[in-house]
């Protein structure tokens, strides 16, 4: 199954719970506004992609549990869960863009009935058109990894983040399937493990070899000529700056030292030309009592210099 | 106590479980030169310095449990246990620098009851002297560190690395001593955490503010001057090349891409300028079917050049 989707039989939103993967691949569901917001806060569902479905379902979802008896009052429903699923996390820019796409469609509507409709309908879109999007995104990004290429990711930029086929891995993927032969070195990701977890799951689940390796080591495999190139996903692309995943920036750095190729794979809902860095609100997590996590980082300004 | 010590009473090696640490404090006894080499091998005991020490308890070990009824046996049984204890941390120098220099001291004795005693006076005086040197290297390295300075470190190359005080956290200590205000900040340290479980724990114990990052966020900390001084210890120092914890080299570059100073703080017992970058074979293990760890890397070709 995608990676998230609607279920028609129980007019809910259904996930992947991908806290227990690779363990367990439990589908999970989100029948209120509240549920989702949970979902989305403890990175049952993440990655740019999947949230901007997640922005989207979300709004559809408030349409249809909506108990309104006016267009009005329907619409402010929307609204105010609009508000409450952005507010989550406010560095994904997607998960915005994916609530105010859906609350824009509504707008078309004449009564309640449409707004249900078209809520669902434009959700719906959102999802089909990030798969197209992936193959397309794929399919170009291809072209820069050669047959026998060793690539390094960090993170998970794959299936997982987005609704299916992923950025940084679909860009992989497109490759192996145009039958080169790719090797991958996935870096673990702390705190939270996304790479051994979620992308060395996934390259194994599609036989595409895979070493994992501590996010710490990727001086000592760049300075050994282990990597020829490096490709990331993104959280947000400002102005000025590329926004991802804790460690990025290290990676970036240690790349540009060892003149190896950075990539970043991001579909066009992630650009947000109109912000800079300093507009952009970190998120940090604190775990235990003297552990800070910064979760998502600013990446590369020493890429634009190279 | 002590990291690693001599039990008069029991004649047994007696060390710190640093495995079990921060959760429980437990000291192991080993008797035979098996234990010993298990204890070293699982990391239990760790650390350059304190592997000096070990080394030299080592054979003083062998020396006490020798059931040689000749001089020649005794010696014999020393330099066997010796190449055993030496092989089991191929990188770390000061295993074997400790081996060694008890068993010089060994030749000098001209009964079996003086080979026992001068092993174990000469291991003693490792111990002993190491304590001193670590007084010294901090006294000294105190002055390279500002009042009000944030100081990141890797791994730990503290007091439990050491037979006491430490060395890079012996500067840090000697620091505070002198009255300065010295902020640490400590990565995690993957695959096994050092930096959180040891290093963090002895500063909490010794009330030093630390913050605890994952290893990929020293680009972030440093990238924001969060950090004044990067100061790490070292497995062993060849004429070209610093050899420590994986991760080293990476932080070490990203200080480089900062202006940031690097300090590596050794005793002599780690310098080996005998030998070069490619004479050293490197420690790697492997956990788990695709997951490769590096535990001791070569760190910074970069630092020469800045």
């Amino acid at each position: 199954m995608r990676t998230i989707d609607w279920d028609y039989t129980n007019n809910t939103i259904i996930m992947i719970d991908q806290t227990l993967l690779p363990r367990e691949n439990r589908v999970i569901e989100c029948r209120t506004i509240d549920s989702l917001c949970e979902a989305i806060k403890s990175l049952r569902v993440r990655g740019a992609p999947a949230l901007g479905a997640a922005g989207g379902f979300g709004v559809a979802l408030a349409a249809q549990i909506s108990t309104a008896a006016t267009l009005a009052g329907i619409t402010h429903d929307i609204e105010t869960a609009g508000k409450t699923i952005s507010a989550t996390r406010p560095t994904a820019v997607n998960l915005s863009w994916g609530v105010n796409r859906v609350t824009r469609a509504v707008e078309e509507a004449k009564n309640i009935q449409e707004a249900r409709m078209f809520a669902l309908d434009e959700a719906r879109l959102i999802a089909d058109e990030d798969v197209e999007k992936n193959r397309q995104l794929g399919k170009h990004g291809a072209k820069l990894l050669e047959d026998g290429d060793t690539v390094m990711t960090h993170c998970n930029a794959g299936k997982m983040a987005c609704v299916d086929w992923g950025t940084a891995l679909g860009v992989i993927r497109s490759a192996v399937e145009a039958g080169k032969d790719i090797k991958v070195i996935s870096c673990e990701t702390r705190p939270l493990n996304q790479g051994s977890r979620i992308t060395a799951w996934e390259l194994m689940e599609d036989s595409i070899p895979v070493t994992l390796i501590t996010d710490s080591m990727s001086g000592h495999v760049m300075r050994k000529g282990m990597v020829d190139k490096v490709i990331v996903g993104a959280d947000r692309i400002t102005a000025d700056a590329v926004f991802n995943k804790i460690g990025t920036y290290t990676h970036s750095v240690i790349a540009k030292e060892h003149g190896i190729p950075f990539y970043v794979a991001a579909p066009v809902s992630t650009f947000d030309f109109e912000q800079f860095e300093d507009d952009i609100e970190i998120e940090l997590r604190r775990l235990r009592r003297w552990m800070w996590l910064f979760i998502t980082l600013r990446l590369m300004q020493p890429l634009w210099k190279m």
